[in-house]
């Protein structure tokens, strides 16, 4: 048995040890010798002054418990994690849903739309955007749909299976290997967050190309809204009108609450091959990805670092390359060939594959355990087209550098590509300060306005698979074309008419 | 130079050749003896009675000219075939609008908002289910966008185009040439198609598999709407809220008129290789096509014909499989081989591909000409997830058959594969049965509504790239989740308050 951590990433059981934890201090020391790495525990939770509910709504699905409402309250944003550390309480749901049946969610759903208490659809928790967390609300239920968590129906001819939206993906994934199928969609929070949270979000996977983001693995969708359930017919493919999983895909639990997905499975990987390369310099990597990206050889795997990247994080000096090809059918070999020809002076290297995976599955703990030394370690990411990059990544970089400088008066900014496409890379940033133990959040948010500022500013999105949240809504706003907004408020005021689903995300609440 | 038939598909010059129409005729006589397959010509366009616009709009945007009301009437669909042959006019535009800018665009909407005065965008009139067609409505302006035809910006790094929406297939390929670049799409009515109209419908290229569908071609969208323009950013992947260009996408204009678009271009294909396979029986062919849907190889073209298409278009008298491959950038001679390793005990056989190359570009041709001879000969195509294909097939030609045997007396109902996916294929079904000259489209609609009846009974989609139209609409309002019809419906209110966007396609009148 595991315990969640109540103040920051994953399981307590999988936090840094104590000797990660003085490595870790010791490399940062090594770039800041100056910096103040005090380590501050997390506070006692229930010593926390925890405000009554405003609302208790009848019947044995809601809990007002103080340990309920205290661990939906909030995302895993850095910002979550800080104001945790701080002993900041609030702002909180009043009561935790958390059905047990679809009927349930309708239930609820009503009870909500005809009391005028607002309704925050709740996953694994892991937004790092302000999703769930329940601000400038006058009352509140979230609806957690982890008792939803099971594989109801597998279609092994067709390979795909229909899947309730609460599932984490652990779970998801062992319920599907009796079949001899996976969803394969591993984004890093895979452990900690649910197919539901998955598709609100159109979340991202681990791999680089093709079908990755969640929105291509879906066949239909299943969704409560105030106005009825919408539930899409079984198809691989249709022109029948707008796409309505499409609408629904990003939404972000503001038009429905998704309850059930038919999703598109696979057969598990046999065939691999796998090489890391070193590059002379980051803008001969990025050509080099670039060229794969267009090639049609559709690596599984195909993470560019940069060289602070690569330093911290695959133990490397230089940019590297991770390729990676996998498939079911046939083997892979000629398709590696070709992309490390595509590579042209690019160096294969030893190791950084392997380093690189052991990091990324550890990069959430790091980050909280450097938190608590009183670190700002954040990521933000973006996609924009090739012809862009140059100057979106100089334009990104420098922002990033003014506000550390101004904010902390030091701090690294790296660089690496989560996903590449044809036209285009998804950029995924980190940034590493030291911070001033007490001001962390609004240091964090002071650095990240700049950035998405710069971001938006070079024709970037303002998130690629984070998500809008709130903490994403004024760049959003800038980003999506004004007609659409109208258009998207006008969809959420027929299925939403009452304005109680996860008001403030999206659309502005319309009472 | 080259004539658009008034009445029929393509051009003047490219109709069917005498000598081409008696060894039609003759086979068609082969088949089915009894049938009257009297010749009859198209009548003179200049002897119709046409109505007086109800309508006309000031300005010199305008035309009442009859040719033009004429020619924008219908698509493209069996029943404006024989409407056209029949000489029954109407229902017609009372004027059209022929835009020079994207302000003229504006402008026509405007004026027809502020004058309630339907407005049906037209980009090269192909639609075959009625979505051009001014049906139940008092007075419309058909906005005929032809005149913006320009590729007007390339990135080659990108490797994308910014293009205006009322370009051909031909011009579009034309104008990207020199850049050394495509945006294979290959509709079959590639040439009497515009881009415009890919987008609005969804249109499915010629491709079997990966990027075929326009969507996924589609990097951002330029659409003009009563509440002002809409323009998505350039991005090759984002997560930002519902994707706004999704929404349009598949619209048909009900949403707004889009003007141009950004597209996703490739390098041409240098290596190719392929084959086609005969099968046994149909179901081992169907299985063996399911296989390499799934294998991750990712044919270009995968096209599965049943005996009777194979018969009538590929020269072949058994189920047959058209697999072929193609890369830009490395050989694809393994991929082939292991296609040809998934096909089992099929046979490799000659000839057959280039055959039915040749059949494809002619067959609307020759629907027309077997019109004028008074035989029924159209399509119809859905998708369904492989599990239930066996259902949906023996269902649909059970309906087609019965429908045929009732209006016809007899009759061939053929299928094949034009794409398939991991989850499913979409098959596409071909009816051949002697009508009554006099009796053609009412003789087609009762078809037509038993074989719709069928396809969304068994689950699968009313249209997969034809579209919706008004043809499709009882269907489609069915197939649509309820909730989802209640969305669009109010996404139009915001974006065409007036109601005068494609009125009857997609969302009812709200006037």
């Amino acid at each position: 048995m595991t315990t969640r951590s109540w103040w920051g990433w994953g399981n307590v059981e999988d936090a840094v040890t104590p000797d990660e934890r003085r490595e870790l201090v010791s490399r940062v020391r090594a770039v800041l010798p100056d910096a103040d790495l005090t380590f501050h525990s997390a506070p006692d939770p229930s010593s926390l002054d925890v405000p009554p509910p405003r609302v208790v709504p009848p019947g044995d699905l809601y809990s007002v418990d103080v340990v309920d409402r205290l661990s939906r309250g909030r995302g895993q944003a850095y910002r979550d994690v800080t104001r945790n550390l701080a002993g900041v309480v609030g702002p909180l749901p009043d009561a935790v849903a958390r059905p047990r049946t679809e009927q349930d969610v309708v239930d609820v759903l009503d009870w909500c739309s005809s009391h005028d208490v607002a309704v925050i659809p709740f996953g694994g928790g892991t937004s790092v955007v302000g999703g769930v967390e329940p601000r400038d609300l006058d009352r509140v239920v979230t609806m957690d749909l982890s008792l939803l968590d099971r594989v109801l129906e597998v279609d092994p001819v067709s390979r795909a299976a229909r899947i309730q939206a609460g599932v984490f993906g652990t779970s998801l994934e062992a319920q599907l290997k009796p079949f001899g199928l996976t969803l394969r969609h591993f984004p890093q929070s895979f452990e900690f967050s649910t197919l539901g949270g998955w598709l609100a979000t159109r979340a991202g996977g681990h791999y680089a190309t093709l079908y990755t983001h969640i929105d291509d693995l879906t066949e239909s969708l299943r969704v409560v809204t105030p106005a009825g359930v919408s539930e899409s017919r079984r198809l691989p493919g249709s022109g029948a009108g707008p796409s309505p999983d499409r609408l629904f895909l990003g939404s972000e639990g503001t038009l429905g609450v998704i309850t059930e997905a038919w999703m598109r499975l696979q057969s598990p990987p046999v065939f691999r091959a796998g090489a890391s390369v070193r590059f002379a310099s980051f803008e001969r990597a990025v050509e080099a990805t670039r060229l794969i990206a267009q090639s049609g050889l559709n690596p599984a795997n195909c993470r560019l670092l940069d060289p602070a990247e690569a330093f911290l994080n695959a133990g490397a000096a230089s940019s590297v390359l991770v390729l990676a090809f996998e498939s079911a059918d046939h083997p892979v070999d000629a398709l590696l060939a070709r992309a490390l020809e595509l590579c042209g002076d690019g160096e294969v290297v030893e190791g950084a594959a392997s380093q690189w995976r052991k990091s990324f599955l550890r990069m959430p703990y790091q980050r909280d355990v450097m938190a608590q030394h009183g670190m700002i370690t954040e990521t933000f990411e973006t996609a924009c087209t090739w012809d862009r990059f140059a100057e979106l990544h100089a334009a990104v970089v420098s922002a990033a550098t003014s506000a550390l400088r101004a904010v902390c008066g030091i701090g690294v900014v790296t660089c690496r590509f989560t996903h590449v496409y044809p036209d285009g890379p998804a950029p995924y940033y980190g940034i590493y300060a030291p911070g001033r133990w007490g001001s962390l959040t609004s240091q964090w948010d002071e650095i990240k306005a700049a950035v998405s500022e710069a971001l938006i500013d070079a024709g970037g999105t303002i998130t690629h698979h984070h998500s809008v949240g709130r903490d994403h809504m004024p760049w959003y706003t800038r980003q999506r074309p004004a007609p659409f907004a109208l258009a998207l408020a006008g969809a959420k005021a027929a299925l939403d008419p009452a304005g109680v689903l996860n008001p403030g995300v999206l659309t502005t609440r319309s009472t």
